[in-house]
Formats: structure tokens, C-alpha cells, sequence
């Protein structure tokens, strides 16, 4: 599937006055710790505290009258049940929401004040699949995926062409990678805005898939019996994700578990913003290979802030 | 004394180049609870983490090179302690900073990080003092006080001056006040760039001196044995700040330390950014008093995120 220049551009124009210009900031800390140079786009004070408000907006923006009358419907364990609760609350239209059983306890609380009518699921994709289509068949209601759909990854894309916009001139831009949403966006958004800028995603060393199939050229599974503590990035790559992201995405760092609530305890008390463990995960490559980005104009992509932290 | 336009207007030109431009965010969920507008000036995600490095490096620029020469020193419990030795950092000086001996571990570690030479004292303003004039005796640094002094004032007042820049029209600005150096230069920010605009300080019942000498109309003490969470608010008003305050601050708003830990827990989960308790005595303000900002546009600066989150 091909997405233009003209389909990132429409997209960001079409969702522009539904979402919030996220700032970007630097931290003294960081720029230290580096030695290069160190720009934080923080979609974790996004409207619903992530970056999937983005991609949700654009697909509702998408849909006809007629479609949009029976409500949309999707199966998320986080952020995007809450993208897709928050667009229907925006547009005036019902939200089913498939969550699994052992989504947060936040997440869940959040998705049901937005409106959003949850309908728990086993902890299985397959679960997901089977409870969402009896769903969709019962209500009508049109399903967004969280992932998979060019609706969504050129929404997700706007969070990056806002970046290189404020940030001009960046060596490396770097975002985590669950189902592929937001680094596949961010891939295409730096294709077509800022070609000279690496894009490299990041991704816990216990779901691993997108660093192995860049190298096997296919579409790798996670060992279910590992549990990441960066909830958003258990998915594996989809079937539209993963060409874009080995096409465009020059590599995949990985790191630990405990890189990864290291690299969250630093951001919380150097920056003093709340990021979830995704976000985390970038910040701990960033530490992981310093060397690599010294003297360098480095970009991360806070994907969201939803965890209860106080 | 009176500080003029000018004064702030080119205390915010002098500084600009070395402080951050922090952002100002917006929260659905403040914006339903309150019924209103609600706007957050991130002071938090300034540099060294505090607005106090404005007054900081507005006061180091006003030296002569001869002064310069021997340093510059403070007293300090917390952000300007961390604001003078940035400051120092940056144009290569000797900071000395007498700290009392029951600061933070966090803040004294940051001090330290600096380059700053800590030397902790007890924790009464006299043996403050006592300790900073051997100092000051001893070196011949310059003592750059925490907040009565006209340079720290208008440096703060850069704040405001962002703020009301970014989000014009504000029937309402919160400030916390502990010595006031910050709500003083609000309030003559407001006076001349956006005189509409209603300044109201809010600070801890434990530590309601502000709102006492607004009603005596003289500086008022607080009581020693009271120690608020809220420990960038404990000091009383100065010399210079109390008139600025009395004449230009309509109502200070107080809050119970419950409320404190209330709306700091809020900020955190919902607006996903680290403020430290002081900040988050205007955001307990807002909500204990929500119906006098329904159908108003309110503005609320964030005043630090230094506290051990993680």
C-alpha cells in the first residue's frame, strides 16, 4: 500500500483542530548525558494522554454519515481504546470497546468516563478478533483498528511532520514500535518532509519481532509467555505496518526490562513529565548506545503518559 | 520601589537567551471539571526544573565583570539554591550556597551537580543568614537573595509575561506565593501587559502569611511548629514584594494540605507532568474554589517539578 505526501499532508490538516499541538521540550540532563542534542515530542500531554487520539480522530473524520450512525468499535489493551472513546465522545457517536481482562485498571476507568461501553476479553488476540466481530455484528458499529489501516498510520504521521517542523534538521528520530502505528507514520512523515533524517525504532528486548523481522524479511511473532512491562509494545507488526517499516526505518534497537524502568525513573525526575513504559523505551536506547547520537540533533516520540503514577 | 514597564520588559529580553521557552498546556479534564478554561504555564519544565533560574540569571547579568569575579552566593531551601548554581555554571562562575540541613537529598544532590558549593547551616532564617554573611565575608561572592530584590522580581515576572503572550485575554492568573517573587512580578506583569486580567496568589493554610498581611496590611509571620508539604512556600513576604503584592494581587486563596496532596496526585495522572507540592497549591485552589472559575478563562503557572517521583 502506497502513502503519498498529499495523504500525510491531508490527513494532519483534517485532524489539526480536533487534537493538541504537543510541545516539544529539552532537558540541560539530557543534553549532558549525551553530548549531542536532545528534543522530546511529547505526545504523552496529547488529548487523552497519547499519540492514538491522532490516528483515531482521522478515521472517524474518514467514515460516511451513514457508517458513522451505528457507532465504531474496536479491541485495544490501552491507548487506543481510549483514542476510540474520545473520538466518539468528540463526534457524538457510541464507542464499543473490546478490552482484555487484564488491561489497567486506569485504562479501563478511562475509556468507560469517556463513554466508551467496554467489553472485556481473554488476554488472546484471537479472543480480541472473536468478541469484536460478535460485537460489530450485533451493533453495526464500523471497526478501527488500532494499527493496520492507512487511516490510522497517516494520522499517527502528523505527530512526526509536527516535529520536524519545530525541530528542523534532525540526524535521528526515534519512536517505539508495538503494532507498528506510530513508527510507520513517523517513517513515511520523514520520507516525505525531512529525507536526510534516520529513523530508528526502538523496542523491549521481550517483544522483540520488528528487530527480527527487518532482518528475517517477514512478520515475526512474540513468545506469548514473556510479559514486557511496555504494555503498548506487545503487539506484533501488521500486514501494512511492517513493508512500510522495512522499507523506511533503518534499524531496531532493543533493550531491558530494566533499561527501560530505569530510563522511566530518569525521565520522570530529570524532565518531570510522566511517560508509560513504551515511552521509556526510546529514552533507554537513547542511554543504552549513547555514543551513537554524541554530536548528533537526536528526536524521541513520547507515544503517551497513561499510568498511574501518584 | 517601583519596577516599570522597562524594567520587566528588558529583564525578559536579557534573559531570553538562556532560559527555556516553556509550554503552556491544556487538560480536558481540568477544562470539564472546572467548567472552564483552564491553562498551565509548565514552569516545572524549565530549565534546572523551576522558574527560580529567571530571577537567577537576570540578577548575574545585572554584575559588573569586578563582581563577578569572586562569585555569587545565596541562602536557599530548595530551587533558587539549584537557579544560582545554574547560573553560576553557565557564565563560568563561583557559586556558594548555604542550604539548611533538613533540604531534600534531591535537592542538595542537584546543588552539587551544578558545580555548586553547598554549605548547610540550620534550618532557621537567622542561622541562614549568620552562616551567608561569613561566607560572603570569607569569598567575597556576591549574595543574590531567593526573592526581595528588584532583578529576581523581574526576572520572574517573565513568566507571566510568556504566559500572557501565549494566552491573551485570561480573566484569571494563579500564582503560589511563599516569599513572593514570583506572584510580585505576576502581578506587575499582569499590571502592564494585560491590566484585565485578575492575580490571585494562593498559598498552604500552614503557610498563610500572604493572606494574613493582605488583610493587616503589614508582613506577617507564620507559625514554626506549621510545616506544609508545600516546603517552597514556608517563607514569608519581603520588603519589596509585599507592597507590589498589597497593591496589585486581589485575593490570596488558601488550601489544606489534604488539598495539596489532592490536586498534586491529580496534575500528576492527569496532566502527566511532575509538579512539586508548591505548584500544586494553585491547582487545589481551583478545584476547593470551582465555581468561581466556571465560564472563565484561568491561567496557572506551575512553579517547579523538583521532587524525588520515581
Amino acid at each position: 500500500m502506497i502513502l503519498s505526501r498529499q495523504d500525510l499532508q491531508e490527513a494532519r490538516d483534517r485532524i489539526s483542530p480536533y487534537i493538541f499541538m504537543t510541545p516539544v521540550i529539552q532537558s540541560d540532563f539530557f543534553n549532558e548525558l549525551i553530548g549531542g542534542e536532545i528534543f522530546f515530542k511529547c505526545e504523552n500531554l496529547q488529548r487523552i494522554g497519547s499519540f492514538k487520539v491522532r490516528g483515531a480522530v482521522n478515521a472517524v473524520l474518514q467514515l460516511s454519515a451513514k457508517k458513522k450512525e451505528k457507532g465504531i468499535a474496536t479491541h485495544s489493551s490501552g491507548n487506543h481504546a481510549q483514542a476510540i472513546a474520545f473520538a466518539a465522545k468528540l463526534f457524538g457517536l457510541k464507542a464499543f470497546i473490546v478490552m482484555p481482562e487484564n488491561s489497567s485498571a486506569v485504562k479501563l476507568d478511562r475509556v468507560r468516563e469517556l463513554g466508551g461501553e467496554v467489553i472485556l476479553c481473554k488476554a488472546t488476540l484471537e479472543s480480541r478478533e472473536t468478541v469484536l466481530k460478535e460485537i460489530a455484528e450485533r451493533t453495526g458499529a464500523v471497526f478501527i483498528p488500532p494499527f493496520d489501516h492507512p487511516d490510522i498510520i497517516c494520522g499517527q504521521a502528523s505527530a512526526a511532520i509536527e516535529f520536524l517542523e519545530a525541530v528542523p534538521g534532525m540526524h535521528i528520530l526515534m519512536a517505539p514500535v508495538g503494532g507498528g502505528g506510530l513508527l510507520s507514520g513517523t517513517a513515511l512523515a520523514v520520507k516525505y518532509f525531512s529525507p536526510s533524517t534516520k529513523v530508528w525504532g526502538t523496542e523491549p528486548e521481550l517483544a522483540d519481532d520488528a528487530s527480527r523481522g527487518l532482518h528475517s524479511g517477514r512478520i515475526e511473532e512474540n513468545d506469548p509467555t514473556k510479559i514486557t512491562i511496555a504494555d503498548g509494545l506487545r503487539t506484533t507488526l501488521g500486514r501494512i505496518t511492517f513493508p512500510i517499516i522495512r522499507e523506511n526505518v533503518e534499524e531496531i534497537l532493543t533493550v531491558s526490562e530494566e533499561e527501560i524502568k530505569n530510563a522511566m525513573a530518569l525521565t520522570w525526575n530529570r524532565l518531570h513529565i510522566i511517560i508509560e513504559p513504551s515511552s521509556a523505551v526510546p529514552v533507554a536506547a537513547l542511554i543504552k548506545y549513547k555514543e551513537r547520537f554524541a554530536g548528533k540533533k537526536t528526536g524521541i516520540i513520547f507515544s503517551g503518559g497513561n499510568i498511574n503514577a501518584a
